[in-house]
C-alpha cells in the first residue's frame, strides 16, 4: 500500500505508477490517498471510479461532502480511457485518416496505400502505451483538482450498505454508490474459447498477433460500425454480421443510407438477418473460420480475427448476492429517478444501471446520486439527448428523424446538403474543416446533412450530420432545439464558415418567407 | 449572352460553363438569368453576387421582392470560393494533414515527410480546378432553389440610384444594393511589381512556379499565419514580418502564448517590430530577396517567394465616382444599421462597408438590407460575435480573455485544460477528434482550452478553444453566452464524449460548490 496523500505527484510520476501496476507488478499493493488527519465519516463510498463514481464524487466534495472511491484498477476514469471511449476515438481517428490518405493515394504528397493492409497490432500496441497518460491525467486531477480520497488497484468486498471492505480494511459511510459498469457479452456456441475472439475490452488488452485479411464483426450497433470501420479502413476485407438491419439508432433513413452506402463504397459487406453458428478453430487454438447461419442457409468464413459486439452485461453479481439490490430482466441495477436503488442508502449509477451507455448519463447521473446523497431532492430525468458514433465520419444526430417527424407533424420541412439533384452527391457541399480535399477532389465524399423542421411553428424538430466537426456543435444545440429554436433564431446566429453545420446559413436563405420551403 | 432561365442546368453543366469563361472563353457572353413574362419592376439590384449579395437578394426575394444580381464572375459566391474562405481551409486542412503526417513520419503506417518539401504548386492547381465545383453549385442553388435572377460574366456599370448597365442593357430598379466586396492591398515599395509577390487572391490565379525553401509573409493578422502555416507545413522555412505583436485578434494572453509556442515549434519564425523595405528582383523579373527594417536594422532573406496579407481595400471608387456615397478615411462605404449609405435608395453590404470581414456579416447584411428594402425597420446590430482562424490548428474564441475579464470582474474563475500542472503541456488532454493520436504519441500538441467565467454569477465571459471540431460549437455558444449561460446551466448539458470542447464536464465538476473555484 502507497499512501500519496502527503505529496503531489505529477502526471509522469502517476503514469509510471500506473505503468507498473498494468504489467502485472503490484508489488507495492494499493495506491491510497486518504487523508489521515480527516476523521469524518464518508457520506458515500462510491465503488468504481469510472465516470460515474469519479463525477459522483467529484460533485458529492464540492458540495462539501466526503466521498471515498474505490477502484479495482490503478487509475481512475475507469474503462473509457482504458477499454472503451478512448480507444474507440483512436480508432475511429485511424479510419478517417486513413479514408483520406487511401482515396487521394498517390495525388499530391499522399503516398500510395492501394492494395495495402495497415498493420491493426501496431495501432492496438500505440494505444495500449498512450492510454496510460490520460490515466494519471485522471489520478492527478482528482487529487490536486478534485481534492477526492480513493483506493485504487485493488478489489473491494461489500459488506452492507454501509460499509465494503477494501485491502483488508473495513472503510464505513453513510451510504454506497454501486457504479461498477458493464462487460462485453461473451457468446454462447461451440467455440467460443478460441483465441482470436475479441471484444472492445479484450482486444486492447489482449492482441497479440496481427490478424489477417477478412475480420468478421458480430453485431449491427454503435460499437460494431465503429470498430468494422476500423478495420475495413486498415484494408481488411469486412464482414459485419447483425441479425436486424445496421444502424438503427440512426433514426433517419436518409442519413442511414447515406451512411450505410458509404461504408460499402469502401468495401464493408453487411450480413443482415443473420447470425453466428459456430466457429472453427486451428491445431493452436485460434479461431479460423466462422460458420453465419443467414435466412438462405449456413456460409462458412475463413477468418482468424472475430470481434464480437453484441452489447453489455451489467456487472451487478455481488450487488445482488450480498446486498440483494433489485435488477431487471436483464441484470441492470434498478433505480427511481433520484439514483437509489431497491435498498436504503444504496444507490447505482453508470453503466450498471442499463442503457444509455453514454458518458453523459454516466456522469450526471454520478452528480445527481451526489446531490441526493447530500440531502437535496434532485430528479435526474433523462430526457431527448443529442447522439454521435463514428464510421469512417463523425455522424451526430438530435430529435425526429424525416419519418418520425412526419408522423407527427402535418407540414415538415426539410433542409439539407447536398439537396435533391441531378448530380446527387457529386457535389461538393457540404464542405467544412477536414472535408476540404474531398470537396475539392472527390465531392461525393463531403458528408451529408439534414435539418428536419415543423413547418407550422417553424421549429426545429430534428438535425443530422454525417462529415466531421459537429459533434461539440450538437451538445449546445439540443438544449436549445428542447426549447423550442426556430429557423428565425437559427438564421440569426453568427456562423464561422466554413462550419461544418451549414444549419444557419441554410435557416437563414429560407427564413424570410412566411411559408417555410424546404431545399 | 446565354439565356438559362428556360430549363434546369444540372451542377455538371453549370461547372462546364463556369470553366469555359474562367479559362478566358467568353464567346458566348454573360450567362443570363431573367424571367422574361415577368414585367414587375426589380425591387433591388445587387452589384456583387459574393456571400453579401446572394443572400441579400435570397432574402429579398423568400420575403416575395424581385431582386437582380449582376457579377463580373461567372459565378455566384464571390470571392469566398474563389479567393478566400474555400482555399483558405483547403490550405489550413492541408497544413493540419501535414503537421500530422510530420510529426508521426516513419510510425505506423505515416510515410517518412522528414525533410521533404511539399509542392505548393501542385496544392493550389488541385484548389483552382476543385473550386469550380463550388461555384457550379452556388448557380444551381440560386436558381433552382432560391429563385433568383441574376447576370453572372459581365461587369455592371451605375448609372444612377436605380439604374445599372449591364451587357449593354440598362436594368433599373427601386433600389441598388453596393455588394462589390475587397480586395488585398498593395504595396508601395521598390520592386512591388515583381513576379513571385503574391496576395491570396493572385496565389490561386497565377501560381505557376514551385516556389523555392524559403517563404516570406508580410503582416501579422488571420490571412498571414492561417497561409503561413500551410507554408511552413509544405516545408519551407517561413518567416512572418509584421509591424505589431502576431496574432492580436486572440484576445487571451495564454491562448496566444500557447498557439505561438505551437508554431515556433513547427519552425515558424517570427520577426514582429518588422516592415518590408525593399524587394530585390532577379533578371527574369522574379523577386529573389527581400529586404527587412527591424528596430536592429535591415535584413536581407534570400526568397522567390513573398505573400502580402496587410488587410483590405474596398471596391468603392465607382460607387464614390457616380454615386458619391459617402466614404470613411480608409474608403470603406458609410452605412448605417439599416445599411443605407448616404443616398437615398442605395444601399451597401459586405466587406465594401469594412470589418468585420467575416462571413456571417456579410450575409446578415445582405439580408437586413433586404428587409429594410422590402419596407421593414430592421436594424442589424453587430454585437459580440464568436471568431475563429486556423493556425495548424482550428482555434475558436468568444467573449472576454482572462485579462479583460479580470478587468471586469473582481472574482473570474478560469476553467482549462491542460491545467496547471508540473507536467506542464505534456498531458493528453484536451483529446477529441482528429487529436487522438496526439493524445497517445505526442501529448503535448493536443491543444488548450479555457473558460472564463465571472465566479460571482458563474456566467461564462468568454471560452476559448485550440484544436479541432470546437467551430460549430462555438457558433452555438456565443448566444447562450450573450444571454447570460451559467456554469450550473453547462454542467446540466449532455456532452458527446469525447467532444472536442471540454467545457460541459469541466463545469459539471466545479458546479457542486457555492464558491466556484477554477481548475
Amino acid at each position: 500500500m502507497i499512501n500519496v496523500s502527503e505529496a503531489q505527484w505529477s502526471v509522469g510520476r502517476w503514469q509510471e505508477e500506473i505503468e507498473i501496476r498494468l504489467a502485472g507488478d503490484d508489488a507495492e499493493g494499493p495506491l491510497v490517498n486518504i487523508r489521515a488527519n480527516d476523521s469524518r465519516e464518508f457520506d458515500a463510498i462510491f465503488l468504481g471510479g469510472g465516470a460515474a463514481g469519479r463525477f459522483g464524487a467529484a460533485y458529492l466534495r464540492a458540495m462539501g461532502g466526503r466521498p471515498l472511491i474505490v477502484d479495482r484498477w490503478p487509475f481512475l476514469g475507469g474503462s473509457c480511457p482504458h477499454h472503451a471511449c478512448v480507444p474507440h476515438h483512436v480508432f475511429s481517428d485511424v479510419a478517417a485518416q486513413l479514408m483520406l490518405e487511401r482515396t487521394f493515394s498517390g495525388r499530391l504528397w499522399f503516398q500510395n496505400l492501394r492494395g495495402r493492409i495497415v498493420s491493426i497490432k501496431e495501432i492496438v500496441e500505440m494505444f495500449r502505451e498512450g492510454r496510460t497518460g490520460p490515466h494519471a491525467f485522471m489520478n492527478f486531477q482528482s487529487k490536486e483538482q478534485l481534492d477526492l480520497e480513493f483506493v485504487l488497484g485493488t478489489e473491494a468486498r461489500i459488506l452492507d450498505a454501509h460499509s465494503a471492505s477494501v485491502a483488508g480494511i473495513t472503510f464505513g459511510a453513510k451510504n454506497l454508490v454501486l457504479a461498477t459498469g458493464a462487460r462485453p457479452k461473451t457468446l454462447s456456441i461451440p467455440g467460443r474459447d478460441l483465441a482470436g475472439v475479441f471484444d472492445y475490452a479484450s482486444l486492447v488488452d489482449t492482441l497479440d498477433y496481427e490478424p489477417g485479411p477478412t475480420a468478421v464483426v458480430i453485431g449491427g450497433g454503435k460499437t460494431a460500425i465503429e470498430y468494422g470501420c476500423f478495420f475495413n479502413a486498415t484494408g481488411r476485407r469486412t464482414l459485419i454480421v447483425s441479425r436486424h438491419k445496421p444502424l438503427p439508432m440512426v433514426n433517419d433513413g436518409e442519413t442511414r443510407a447515406f451512411l450505410l452506402e458509404r461504408m460499402q463504397e469502401q468495401g464493408m459487406e453487411f450480413l443482415p438477418g443473420a447470425a453466428l453458428a459456430t466457429l472453427e478453430g486451428d491445431q493452436r487454438g485460434r479461431v479460423q473460420a466462422a460458420v453465419i447461419r443467414t435466412l438462405e442457409g449456413e456460409i462458412r468464413v475463413e477468418t482468424d480475427f472475430l470481434f464480437l459486439a453484441q452489447g453489455l452485461h451489467p456487472n451487478s453479481e455481488e450487488a445482488r448476492a450480498t446486498l440483494g439490490v433489485a435488477v431487471d430482466s436483464d441484470d441492470f441495477i434498478r433505480v427511481d429517478s433520484r439514483l437509489r436503488t431497491s435498498i436504503p442508502n444504496v444507490y447505482a449509477v453508470g453503466d450498471v444501471i442499463g442503457p444509455p451507455m453514454e458518458m453523459f448519463k454516466a456522469r450526471k447521473g454520478g452528480m445527481y446520486a451526489a446531490r441526493n446523497i447530500m440531502g437535496e431532492e434532485a430528479h435526474y430525468r433523462l430526457g431527448d439527448y443529442p447522439d454521435f458514433m463514428h464510421t469512417h465520419y463523425e455522424v451526430c444526430w438530435l430529435g425526429l428523424g424525416e419519418e418520425d417527424a412526419r408522423e407527427r407533424y402535418r407540414n415538415v420541412v426539410v433542409l439539407k446538403l447536398p439537396p435533391e439533384n441531378p448530380d446527387g452527391h457529386r457535389v461538393a457541399l457540404p464542405a467544412g474543416d477536414r472535408m476540404m480535399l474531398y470537396a475539392m477532389m472527390k465531392p461525393e465524399l463531403t458528408g451529408f446533412q439534414k435539418l428536419v423542421v415543423d413547418g407550422d411553428s417553424r421549429r426545429v424538430v430534428g438535425a443530422f450530420h454525417v462529415g466531421y466537426g459537429a459533434k461539440d456543435g450538437f451538445q449546445y444545440l439540443a438544449p436549445m432545439v428542447r426549447n423550442g429554436l426556430s429557423v428565425d433564431e437559427l438564421g440569426e446566429m453568427d456562423e464561422l464558415f466554413l462550419n461544418p453545420s451549414y444549419f444557419i446559413q441554410l435557416c437563414r436563405l429560407r427564413a424570410g418567407s412566411r411559408i417555410l420551403r424546404g431545399m
